[in-house]
């Protein structure tokens, strides 16, 4: 892609973010042969500090290495106060700025339409057809929308690290069941090996109904020491999902996903433009039951035995 | 509260949690004075590893000895593999457990009627109605939903610890905006200052309109150092609420959330029943796009111009 091409793409994207209604097949963005579904959609999640961003830039070069065109949307549930937005893409561009074969892009819609659970499988779809070999979804991996939105991919990488707080506490967070793959970054820091054993026990804990047993890897990402057997066992999980039929299992929940997440969207615009206020002044008054409340809001905006 | 009243207290927060219509004046309950909005709610969200549970327990053990009464409910984004609730429970519960003027509850819902978005404020006011003096709302503080259930209570403290990963980052992670108190715990630890130093300034591009400056404290909630402190901040901004009339537009707010977070969940029940599969294939194939999948899903439960 050259670099108008990369402008393009970065307005498609902005229109994307913003819950407009875009065509997927991101025509005069540069994609090539264009058949959908062609890239492989990696999610990376993981609490703050783990070293998402380095792993990020660590798969690009591996990938980039080899060829790959590597397209990376970083899912950032930031705030309109600090601009985090902005700030991310800046850091996370420098390494691979000149690149025309990266393209990194931040997400951080708040608010509109379906939200970011809308906007980044629309995001990955355009990515698609402009003819990206790999898409990398990296999202801050606590909340439950994070999650949500990184269960999307078709490979799911849950990264942590030592120090970050015990294996409790990631359990507890909602990410453990979602990883296809476990890496433990910064593997040179002391008790490394305390949240492997953890994560085995953790894991030993699973049934692996569908087949495939989640695989716990080690990586130092500054120093792109483990990257090579990420990448191989992400190999691995993709031969995996074609075999067992999973790849289209997955694809189809991820329409699924989008589908209602915009459907909820609109119809939250929806009520969100109605009188609220009045109703929630009786509620916190203790005058009117909030269930009483909500059908009758439902009910303002014509939706059916609310 | 006798043995008896908490345990129906339990059964009634289970109900609220299964997404249950259940009656606020929490009838049956120990309830004594019953009128609604006299108890303080709190809320304390940070990200995992940073203290909370150590924080609330210390802040547990002063209001205790000031004579009130406190409720938590510690709202885990969890996983139904590892029953993180449960375990959260039970560590949780040690140190205050045989003390009747305490109650702690893990909130760990998912995916029912309007989420945890609706049963935590619910589950205050139950708790609320049942006299307790002060209500703790623990959330792991990085998801927008977290973050959104955190911004519901009268007074937010916004935990932090060195080592966690920069300011940056928590600022990526929205929390910063919701924060009325900033409390650096393990502040006997290298980097504690550097981290306040961090907030200052990051606190310091931040206009604060309605008149209440955040507050940034440090402590070691483990030793109990600084916890005092932490009330007294808590006090103070307790009575500005009031002054400035800005608990009643926190509770209007509150009330407000809950309604939508009801009728958005009564939304969702009925299109979750629809047949997404059949349109998410149509998606998936490429062949229908998101945004009209939406619509005729939304058509299909007979909402209005979908």
């Amino acid at each position: 892609m050259d670099s108008s091409g990369t402008r393009a793409l970065a307005r498609l994207l902005s229109r994307v973010e913003a819950g407009e209604h875009v065509e997927d097949t991101a025509s005069g963005v540069g994609g090539a042969d264009g058949a959908p579904g062609r890239a492989r959609v990696i999610g990376l999640t993981g609490a703050p500090g783990v070293g998402k961003s380095t792993m990020t830039s660590a798969l690009i070069a591996r990938y980039r290495a080899a060829g790959k065109r590597v397209g990376v949307l970083a899912i950032d549930p930031s705030s309109p106060f600090t601009g985090g937005a902005l700030l991310g893409d800046r850091i996370r561009m420098q390494e691979h700025a000149t690149d025309q074969g990266v393209f990194i892009r931040s997400m951080a819609s708040r608010g509109h339409l379906g939200g970011l659970a809308a906007a980044t499988p629309r995001a990955v779809r355009v990515l698609d057809a402009a003819g990206f070999d790999v898409i990398i979804v990296e999202t801050v991996g606590v909340g439950q929308a994070e999650v949500d939105i990184a269960s999307q991919a078709d490979s799911v990488i849950v990264l942590l690290a030592p120090g970050m707080g015990d294996a409790v506490q990631a359990a507890k967070a909602g990410i453990l069941e979602t990883g296809d793959l476990f890496v433990v970054n910064k593997a040179d820091k002391p008790d490394a090996q305390a949240v492997v054993r953890d994560l085995r026990g953790m894991l030993a804990l699973g049934t692996w109904d569908n087949g495939w047993k989640p695989r716990i890897l080690t990586a130092i990402a500054q120093e792109a020491d483990g990257v090579a057997e990420v990448i191989e066992a992400l190999d691995a999980h993709a031969e995996w999902l074609t075999a067992a039929g999973e790849l289209d299992r997955r694809r189809l929940a991820r329409a699924e996903a989008e589908i209602l997440a915009l459907a909820l969207g609109s119809v939250r615009a929806k009520v969100c433009a109605a009188d609220v206020g009045s109703l929630a002044a009786k509620v916190a008054a203790g005058t009117l039951d909030p269930s009483a409340a909500a059908a009758d809001l439902l009910a303002a905006v014509g939706f059916p035995d609310g």
